[in-house]
């Protein structure tokens, strides 16, 4: 499996996949149709049936997915069926939504620290998780083990986070602040540009009227 | 130009690009070479000049790109050279991390209502919005002529706000909660799946290991 040449768009849908074959797997569905699973998701069958093929073979003709497999498949191929220790650095509104959502564990994902640099945030408690001076992050890093960052801080602030992440010896960082970040290119980035999210929408409503 | 053809990922970058020129403009840069703003962004020119030449004939050769003139095409293109109003459904922390966050006006969203279903909720302020019950939607959205709105609720509220949004004749809904929802053809969505963001940097770091 070469990960590096499969396209990007892809492997997002890999993830709305699996989001949608964890909804069917709790109403008790056992299996499903390409067909109905790409109808739910506004694609074509053989769209699914491609990028699913990128990562092997899955379902039978006339047969269809099992569902449980292909959950436990489509994680395997993401790395969810590891855990992945992340910290957060910034705990502003959004910091602590992110803190408090329920969504990551369930996914693999173990919030293991959170970071500030204000004396009134530090030693305040969100999740299962206090919130620690930003000084600490590679002591954390280093003690647990951690592969992934988030940044939720002021854009002024991210490039600074970034090279304290990347200096901590993180790997991949989900960046929430709206501005590029230069990093060493064995680090992955994942930009979350929120008000880009919107801009996207704005097009798809302009394209559809 | 057929805004329906164009591929998504390229629609995706054009938030980058412009994001990028953003900076540049902000740092007093004036023009820029489509290798310097590719390279910036981790891709190559040719995908650049690809991905503009969907919308329309810019920079020339040799010269590059003037940054200003690229910015107002690059949001005329996005449909973000106009103003989109903007409603919030679902005041927790991450609906209030979407109130407070100030990206959003200055790229064109102007957020002019937020509700939720808890008493304790209705009536508090955040950034300029004022909490009202979800009930008041349909009108807040008839009067201020609001064509895009956010879900910020649990995922089991999801659908029903979906739902509540489409009959108040919203155009777009990006929609945070990790469910996939179901409304009519001509109501875009943009998923803004948390836990899949992070999947995504999971699949890349373990595919960079």
């Amino acid at each position: 499996m070469k990960n590096q040449s499969i396209p990007t768009p892809a492997v997002q849908r890999l993830s709305l996949y699996l989001r949608r074959l964890e909804e069917l797997a709790q109403e008790g569905v056992q299996k499903v149709s390409s067909h109905d699973l790409a109808e739910y998701l506004h694609i074509t069958a053989a769209q699914l049936r491609k990028d699913l093929a990128y990562f092997g073979q899955f379902g039978r003709p006339g047969v269809g997915y099992r569902v449980a497999p292909l959950i436990d498949e489509l994680r395997h191929v993401l790395g969810t069926d590891r855990t992945w220790r992340v910290v957060v650095v910034g705990v502003g509104d959004l910091g602590r939504a992110l803190l408090r959502y329920r969504g990551f564990r369930s996914k693999g994902f173990e919030l293991v620290g959170a970071f500030d640099i204000l004396t009134s945030k530090i030693g305040r408690q969100f999740g299962e998780v206090t919130v620690r001076h930003l000084d600490d992050l590679p002591a954390v890093v280093r003690e647990h083990d951690v592969r992934l960052g988030v940044i939720a801080t002021p854009s002024r602030a991210a490039q600074k986070v970034a090279d304290i992440l990347c200096e901590a010896g993180i790997r991949g960082i989900l960046n929430f602040a709206p501005t590029t970040l230069q990093t060493p290119p064995d680090v992955a980035v994942g930009p979350v540009d929120l008000a880009a999210t919107l801009e996207q929408l704005s097009f798809r409503v302009r394209a559809n009227s």
